[in-house]
């Protein structure tokens, strides 16, 4: 079969050495960026058309943001390399005998060496039933459901006048103490309380209750615990009532058994673990480490000598052998290492193995409180909050996002607003239970 | 039946006077502010939670704006008045009998004097099957469906290799050749040429197409000919074509029959005609004027003391006895005069009539060109365009806003770049025939 690039661009001298990424995540763009102006075609491929800087996606969930403000369209990321095809397109498989990624439109893109960076989504272990009412966050459409189903909730609170109705409506559930859960905690309970006491001036705070639900013994189980124990209290004192071991056993439309307890919640947020997208099951590499593709030092995938893969969707031991775990600094820095590597592919046998630089770890809690685990220093509070913030601004892709973005932040931070309260009336069938519509 | 503030607010001191108004758009916005502070209740009821600033919300469809950059909350407008009460319900009728606002979800509202400020929306002229394929520009999900199909269709033209469906994606059909029509059509022609030269290289310029189809002799019919001639060229020269005297008689999802001929397109909008929502149906009274109420000197509907009407909703006569426009000034100056009046319902009868003060009307056209038609003089070229910059960014409710959307306008006028290009995965399915998906 031709290559796809062979019939859209059918004046183009072809053939030269063509890679191709399944995937415009971090880990894909930073590979797409250091292959630009090699003497290569590379065709991206993904199936939505930008880019989405997910650590600000609780963000947009909670009005903050705009889902514009944190999505850079992949063509104007990419834009400037000449030797780059951008396709919007879904893949779901692979060709390993004729060497071509399979489209879900029946068409298919031809390679030379295969790049895959699909990520991760939400593990609900078994429960896929469970992802209607308590979305996680991965997408903007995600974000944009749990933003309606809150703000509504609200509005619905203020109407009702039973009580327990109204208490339901008013809690929210999050499910994971990762750093998403702990951000997604804080968030929604400062926008509850801004919103309680601003523009629903009829709803009591004592009302409002974000539970923060957590199967292990700790939050953030990555950090040293002095910071767990810090972020514990900030998020106690600001309202978030944790519940350290405890499981999730239901969730449904009305709400989420919690430790064998039936809480009604007008929101629950998902964010208890990650598995990797289903680009194993492509390689009938299926079960291994939540399925996460295991890859050598050169991020080559196991028997094979043309397919590659990185950030989430694999699995690379670190220096000292442990796992090098799922951050998008870790599939940055990968598929800029990949990218060096696929431009002189002849050479790849003595390239230098790939190396984890770490950046530093870092979770956001509340207005004014964040921490930062360096490994070797840590920092807490306000000015991990600070740096946070600037780290943040620097690595949105592009001058005018991080401007917007700035303002904004200055803006809320000084009058406590929040820009993004909107509920589209189209939007507003799925987010909640018939009876409270 | 209790008026539902009695069971919401049951610590309340009522009954005070309570003044409802239906639609929370420019006029009853403005109504509101002015009874804030006033010595009656005030409910507003609108089905969104926002107040959208429609004149820009071609922006959103063509990916300059973000959403919530147009869309105020409706609670942070009216947020400093006390008394003033804010419901996210949907009206469907009027029981004038015992003076209550019925509600799609079973309740009511009690009111002492209604305001109808429900708004227009677009009159497909019996033919609402058209809507599906050819949205009009009323509302953010109108909008964000019109950009996605708009970026849609140019990452599919690129994958295709027929052509004649090359062509017919990256054709553009405009209905109507009004304000909204010209905006439409001169910002998707300069979106187009955007992309085409810097995003999607191997599309050729000379396949794009943007028609604009008016049915009546002239586009702008609204403005003094010498205006109409401007915009006419204008349009032309940045490579819309236009059809004048020219119905159209089938739209389907294939494209639209434009004077006999069926033309393949991949995006039609439609901006034909309003009419007035369903309101006059509530009172009995449909059939006269696109559905517009008839209201007197000071907005009170035929018949009733105690029913107003203003803006779309309603049909004034000027001091000249033709009707007042549909225009947002209109109804904001007739919100401002009610308020006023509501406040002090006892002296209505010696209040003075209504008059309208021309603030200019005015369309822009493209990059670098508007039209102003202020009565006694015109004004066009690139300082229209600048005014009409200054004008709209001064109207947009809040500081925070008005910043934003004026750095992004600098950005983009300096860089040509949109920023909110966004295809997002779960919003695809309705947006494009299935053999083009």
């Amino acid at each position: 079969m031709m290559n796809v690039l062979e019939k859209a661009y059918p004046a183009r001298a072809l053939p030269r050495r063509c890679v191709v990424i399944i995937g415009a995540g971090f880990g894909g763009l930073a590979c797409a960026g250091a292959l630009g102006h090699a003497e290569v075609d590379v065709v991206v491929i993904d199936r939505r058309n930008h880019n989405l800087f997910q650590p600000l996606l609780y963000q947009v969930a909670t009005a903050a943001l705009s889902p514009a403000d944190i999505a850079e369209p992949i063509r104007r990321t990419l834009g400037r390399y000449r030797n780059i095809h951008i396709m919007l397109a879904e893949a779901d498989g692979i060709d390993t005998q004729t060497k071509r990624v399979m489209l879900k439109d029946g068409n298919a893109v031809a390679y030379d060496q295969l790049v895959i960076a699909t990520g991760s989504e939400y593990n609900y272990f078994g429960h896929d039933e469970w992802q209607r009412f308590a979305p996680g966050l991965k997408t903007l459409h995600e974000a944009r459901r749990i933003r309606h189903r809150l703000l509504l909730a609200f509005e619905k609170a203020e109407q009702t006048k039973d009580p327990a109705e109204r208490r339901a409506l008013l809690t929210s559930i999050v499910v994971g103490g990762g750093p998403t859960g702990v951000e997604m905690a804080g968030a929604i309970s400062e926008l509850g309380r801004s919103m309680a006491s601003r523009d629903f001036r009829t709803i009591p705070l004592s009302d409002l209750r974000v539970i923060l639900v957590e199967a292990g013994p700790r939050i953030l189980s990555a950090f040293p615990e002095h910071l767990q124990t810090y972020a514990l209290g900030y998020l106690e004192k600001i309202g978030v009532d944790v519940r350290l071991g405890a499981q999730v056993s239901d969730i449904t439309m009305e709400g989420a058994v919690i430790a064998g307890e039936m809480v009604p919640a007008g929101n629950i947020v998902w964010g208890a673990g990650v598995k990797a997208s289903p680009a194993s099951r492509w390689l009938g590499l299926e079960g291994k480490a939540n399925g996460r593709i295991p890859v050598d030092s050169k991020l080559r995938v196991e028997g094979y000598e043309d397919i590659f893969s990185l950030g989430d969707t694999s699995v690379q031991s670190g220096d000292n052998g442990a796992p090098l775990p799922a951050l998008a600094q870790v599939a940055k820095q990968q598929g800029h290492y990949l990218g060096k590597l696929l431009a002189k592919i002849d050479t790849i046998e003595i390239a230098k193995p790939f190396h984890f630089n770490n950046r530093g770890n870092t979770a956001v809690i509340g207005r004014n409180a964040a921490i930062f685990d360096f490994g070797r220093w840590t920092l807490k509070g306000y000015l991990a909050w600070i740096l946070w913030a600037i780290v943040h601004v620097y690595l949105l892709v592009n001058f005018e996002k991080r401007m917007l973005v700035t303002l904004q932040w200055i803006w809320r931070y000084l009058t406590r607003q929040r820009g993004a309260r909107l509920i589209d009336e189209n939007d507003r069938e799925d987010v909640l239970p018939a009876a409270r519509r």
